[in-house]
């Protein structure tokens, strides 16, 4: 119903990525373009509303941009989903979640891919980056070997670990850390010496350490998940992986969606997004 | 074969912990005892070998102990095992590894309890402590809700993480992180400001903070897993649960024991205990 146009114009709302510094926006886009130049042929056009691609509260001072593309009927992604949230709080700064999420489809059981950013300020941010498990990995053993053993995963997490900025962080929230896999890094990247340089050198970690360990998380995904071979999943063990993601995807949206977006853009905006999401979802 | 006498001397010699620190001794003795009285009339007698439940290398330098009370008909007890490690190093230290482990049958869901302390040296320890689950947890909300929620387990871990003194340990086998719970202790404790009272304040921390957790998470565990209720297995379900339970015990035994004994104890005492705990756990 929207004209190519509009979409093009959407498109970039969501690119922009506004609120977020230099190196944080570069690596925001070189992520998106390296996942849809390297997927593109197999991705269909983003099926959301125009006023769910981007939105806002009434006030103007919540603004968010929602993208997905979902994988045509020959590709194993089920889709792949980006977001930005940006909400001014009542106590002067600003809230800032930077989402990239990859769901690949019941053809594979290789892992899903998810990045996250949620900065509490431009000096405190807590990033999660995973490549989350499909499989109930004690029982398999030789999945974890495949995918995180061998690909040597838990380096990215231990160089970033190296700095004095970083530090474990712990969701409050127990069924998340439970969908992360072992070598996942969750982290508090904290800048906060009260120095004029914190907000310099938030940036400079972003720019030196969180891009090269976040692309080459990416490109492991791409190459041995997205597009590896040899992960044919048997028919018989398709409706246990299809309810496994399901079970997953539905109380990871609740747990980030249901709960906060009505609180963050009010009632009736906060709903349209939710509702839109799990209409898409459910299909 | 062996007399009442006898074991009972084997068993206070596993209960000596002869080369732990006073209150790191005084928590093991009440954790075993609160739990032999506990389910003491569930559980069966020592099945080990006497030069089982105590060995050593041909030189003395590496000493060590094992326990082990299987549940009874009645019981939702598998087995009870305790045992400790002390191997004096080349470099002139000494190793010391104390482990009390519980684990459930398939009568019931409800998670093991493991409890683990490796000693590099007086003021550095991982600690173990922890819950683990025995089911997948993404997919069952409700186990995690009853068992890590809605007991507040993750208290345990957020008062001991407070200390400066106590960092979060990450294993350099993925595969022993893949079985702990989300609410798992497992942290480095160093006391190591190169003064006199480092060895005062590790033992202090082991008596002021980690046994007030040790002795809750252990209450938790009797009250809500070994002595709960309502948590039966159906038929159906049991040969899965029997699966997973096998498959980690089997992985984790080879992990923790098939490689490092023979090491720490040279081939032929090694080989003896790795032997006789595979025949205890195949019976």
């Amino acid at each position: 119903s929207s004209s190519p146009m509009d979409r093009q114009n959407r498109r970039q709302g969501f690119m922009e990525f506004p609120h977020l510094s230099a190196p944080h926006r570069d690596l925001m886009i070189e992520l998106v373009s390296t996942m849809e130049t390297r997927l593109g042929s197999q991705l269909l056009p983003d099926p959301l509303p125009l006023d769910v691609q981007c939105y806002q509260n009434a006030a103007g001072t919540s603004q968010g941009a929602l993208h997905i593309r979902p994988g045509d009927d020959t590709s194993s992604i089920e889709f792949i989903l980006g977001s930005w949230i940006y909400c001014e709080l009542p106590s002067g700064g600003a809230l800032n979640i930077t989402t990239l999420m990859a769901y690949l489809n019941k053809s594979t059981d290789a892992p899903n891919f998810v990045l996250e950013f949620v900065q509490m300020s431009p000096t405190s941010m807590v990033l999660i980056l995973d490549l989350p498990p499909r499989k109930d990995l004690p029982l398999y053993p030789d999945y974890l070997d495949t995918f995180y053993v061998d690909t040597k995963l838990d380096g990215c997490r231990q160089a970033l670990q190296k700095l004095p900025e970083v530090q474990p962080y712990f969701s409050p929230v127990l069924y998340v850390r439970c969908v992360w896999s072992p070598t996942a890094t969750v982290v508090h990247i904290q800048c906060e010496q009260g120095q004029e340089s914190d907000q310099a050198r938030m940036e400079e970690i972003v720019r030196d350490h969180v891009s090269p360990i976040a692309k080459q998380v990416l490109g492991i995904w791409l190459d041995k998940c997205a597009c590896g071979e040899g992960r044919e999943v048997k028919e018989s063990e398709r409706s246990e992986l299809e309810r496994r993601d399901r079970v997953i995807r539905t109380k990871t949206i609740e747990i980030d969606l249901v709960s906060n977006l009505p609180r963050l853009f009010g009632p009736d905006v906060g709903s349209r997004i939710v509702n839109a999401i799990q209409e898409f979802l459910n299909k």
